[in-house]
């Protein structure tokens, strides 16, 4: 039945050598090549779909370090042991929560939010870990960084997944859309 | 002029994360989805428009390993400091080759080899060091391995492409098809 449908999601953009980020931490390099005006490369169409977003702290404050208006209409959930800083405006929209993967899983899906948007790299390497990512969208920004912080981490055991879709936008940039393999 | 055009292209298959091996070098996840008869993935297309392959002492090796027919038609360079053992039966389609990036390429030049197939993990990361791969033909098998030999290694510095032409392959498995940004 569709109600009871629950997945893990990826949607992110890495370099042709797998970083989502280059050296201390750049990701200016994610922006180099001009997009046509009106093409969000399905990130409106992804986040339509989900219920919440889970990140990390880093990626949270990475976010409140653009200095722009906060950009996720979906509740996010903020994965992290210390204690977070949510600033005033953002108690409504911003929530901490706590616990092992299996632990945070299930309050999200007692909270009604069954449809998530795993985000940020230690968060992704945590959920597939346990092999718990059934989807990923991942955008390739066509550049061979050299060095940086990978999206994948050390696996055990190999996660296979199957390519159902793939676009190219802005005559450079590749996305590809994977599933699962059950 | 076409007869002066000289490019140096990879083509190669790689796991979600980059590993062109596996743990102590396995392949086996490369062949692990079935692909429909008839399709070689644009294999026979590429090495119709290549003069020669470039290949290091371990690919050669590896090769010689399968115990199947030599399959390359084409004159296969093997690029190793150490002394190199042929088999008779290969004396006429393959050839040791010596020196640095540019002195190989000049060789090969001058033999009238000027589009050449770079294949090989070490091979290929040399080329990328000197900014001297023009064209990458990249075969996404769909797994995430964690751990493996990398197709690139560290680089300095970044080096930009652009993918012109993506393709899907068993409902699974994606190509992509970079070419050096200029």
């Amino acid at each position: 039945m569709t109600e009871q449908q629950h997945w893990n999601a990826v949607f992110i953009a890495t370099s042709m050598d797998g970083f989502i980020a280059g050296k201390d931490g750049d990701i200016s390099w994610l922006d180099t090549i001009p997009i046509p005006e009106g093409t969000d490369m399905g990130y409106h169409a992804f986040m339509d779909r989900t219920d919440a977003i889970l990140m990390g702290r880093i990626s949270f404050e990475t976010v409140l370090g653009f200095g722009i208006d906060w950009p996720y209409a979906k509740p996010v959930f903020v994965w992290s042991r210390r204690s977070l800083t949510i600033p005033d405006e953002l108690q409504e929209k911003v929530f901490p929560i706590q616990g092992r993967t299996s632990e945070v899983l299930s309050q999200l899906h007692a909270l009604g939010h069954r449809r998530l948007y795993i985000d940020g790299g230690m968060t992704i390497q945590s959920f597939m870990k346990e092999d718990l990512i059934d989807e990923m969208i991942i955008t390739t920004i066509p550049v061979v960084l050299g060095e940086g912080i990978s999206l994948f981490g050390e696996l055990h055991p190999p996660t296979w997944f199957r390519c159902v879709q793939s676009k190219i936008f802005a005559d450079a940039i590749v996305q590809s859309h994977y599933i699962k393999n059950t």
